[in-house]
């Protein structure tokens, strides 16, 4: 029998909507979870693909989040929009919110969004592609768990802390990265440890602070973050911007919220977007243009814009379905 | 002979002025740069400080900058101020579109300052230092000149694309980190060629792609970023973000603007701010507190906070006065 089973991006969507609304997520979360678990499995980010299913089922039957949540949006000031996610998962708190979001950025020029007490589905590259999608220019971040020591220190204080970005590009899918401040996702350690591997010099630290490349000592030390102090300093940024700064908490705060259910993390999120034809006026034309040559200097020297894999993903899963592991495949069918 | 000479503060302020104003920089002019290079000297910021003023007229008895230029603050939107320094330095700029920008951040929640067709002084801490001394949080970034490579590439197309952060601390000197996206400064690498010392691995590659250790071969060759394809990615954003969306010159145009004069580079800058008494209304010093326990996570397990170490210059100078090479010293005198 294959390893692997086979399914159109359509089984894709039905079986994640069985699945979610089967473990008590209302029928708006279901549909806007699915959203996003199709979009990951088919542009083939496993993580935030059919997999993260078990994480949704186990966050509600573990952890705190409310599968009927109702989304509140609070008009916070000229340029914010708040939304309140009433401990539902994010990604319903961000559609609501989302019309709101872009009507602000678009009168005043940019905007920002912030999502709070919502238990976060982690992936953020859907979100700025989506305002990109808008002819928005967009940046998303988050705190996540206490699992990052602060450069020059040996204890956990930063989560992952990710940093999302889109460049909408005319005629185009965007120009999108969406990276973890930490030098490696905390998912990859755990994987590591599972199959028994050692893990790259500079991931991590074990509980005396000693740099390790074990994974077991990881989990029990630190992990870094990548590129030394300037990688630090950005991760306290986002920890700040999306924590205090949006009255959320941070990642230990989180952690301690969490109190080892080891649940998808809860917390806030922060969105900005900026409105190049507010920023331009008759100019955005010509500048966005401009933005072009940039990305036209990168590839032709043969290097890869951050999207580019996820693209070609995304085309080869649209015209012929996804790939799926079969033992995951039933492990699912099992849960709807 | 002492190689060293003692200055107080306040005669690093008057030879500033004096070698500005004798070279062609208004009164204005010389005032707005005077008080960053005042600060840069008293921080030990030594590439800002008194040695800055050879740069500053060097650009202008060989580059474009127009020493009188008035700058001209456009409303451009709700929350955009645009300044359009007309080929002047960007200091005066900064200053004159300030008082805009605040106002802007208080009355929308937060704001983005655009400054045009400055010739850049090239220090960002400063401006989000003064901007969070107004209580807000606050972001800068720049392009510079074309001499980094893009992760996975061989030829420059990022500048050295520098971002700043400023993070209010009520009754404390705030949390700032100004750090370069390139794995280095540029003076360091001409440094390094003029000590004649090799350079540390993963700073640049040669003219072939090749990794390289040899100054000489560097310059001729490209800058990497620090972080791999995550600096990169982030170097990428700040080229977007200071350059096309704000209709300004990208460091490939920055660069060929300037036609080998080696003057300081002409280009954009964005600023944002935002306001915590906006965000979090009567929960803002709750939440600043919470920031205040991040900050004791890290210092409390003996890691530095980015801004520490010029603080404490700071805290010297403001006593002592600074230090300053003789030589330079004697340089200046004979430019006055």
């Amino acid at each position: 029998m294959s390893e692997t089973i086979q399914l159109s991006l359509a089984e894709v969507r039905e079986l994640s909507l069985n699945v979610l609304q089967t473990n008590g997520y209302s029928e708006a979360h279901s549909k806007a979870i699915t959203d996003v678990i199709v979009a990951g499995q088919r542009d083939e980010c496993q993580s935030h693909g059919l997999y993260r299913l078990l994480v949704c089922v186990h966050t509600i039957r573990n952890g705190k989040v409310d599968g009927h949540a109702v989304p509140e949006v609070v008009d916070q000031a000229k340029a914010i929009v708040r939304v309140d996610a009433r401990f539902g998962n994010s990604l319903l708190a961000f559609q609501t919110g989302l019309p709101h979001f872009i009507r602000k950025a678009r009168e005043c020029g940019l905007a920002a969004m912030a999502i709070n007490r919502c238990f976060h589905f982690s992936a953020l590259w859907p979100e700025v592609e989506s305002l990109a999608s808008e002819g928005l220019v967009a940046m998303a971040m988050t705190p996540s768990h206490a699992w990052v020591a602060p450069a020059g220190g040996t204890k956990p204080v930063f989560g992952t802390n990710p940093l999302a970005f889109a460049w909408p590009r005319p005629g185009r899918t965007p120009f999108v990265f969406d990276f973890a401040t930490s030098a490696i996702a905390r998912g990859d350690i755990e994987l590591h440890r599972r199959q028994g591997k050692a893990l790259p010099e500079g991931w991590a630290i074990d509980a005396d602070g000693n740099p390790t490349t074990d994974p077991l000592a990881a989990l029990k030390g630190a992990m870094l973050t990548f590129g030394g102090h300037k990688g630090s300093a950005l991760s306290a940024m986002i920890e700040l911007m999306a924590g205090p700064l949006i009255g959320d908490m941070t990642s230990a705060e989180s952690m301690a919220f969490d109190a080892s259910a080891g649940a998808t993390p809860c917390h806030g999120e922060l969105l900005l977007a900026f409105d190049p034809t507010v920023f331009l006026g008759d100019r955005a034309s010509e500048y966005l243009e401009k933005a072009e040559s940039l990305f036209e200097a990168i590839t032709s020297q043969g290097a890869r814009l951050p999207s580019q894999r996820r693209y070609a993903a995304r085309a080869r899963s649209d015209e012929a379905g996804v790939t799926v592991p079969r033992a995951l495949y039933e492990d699912l069918l099992k849960l709807r």
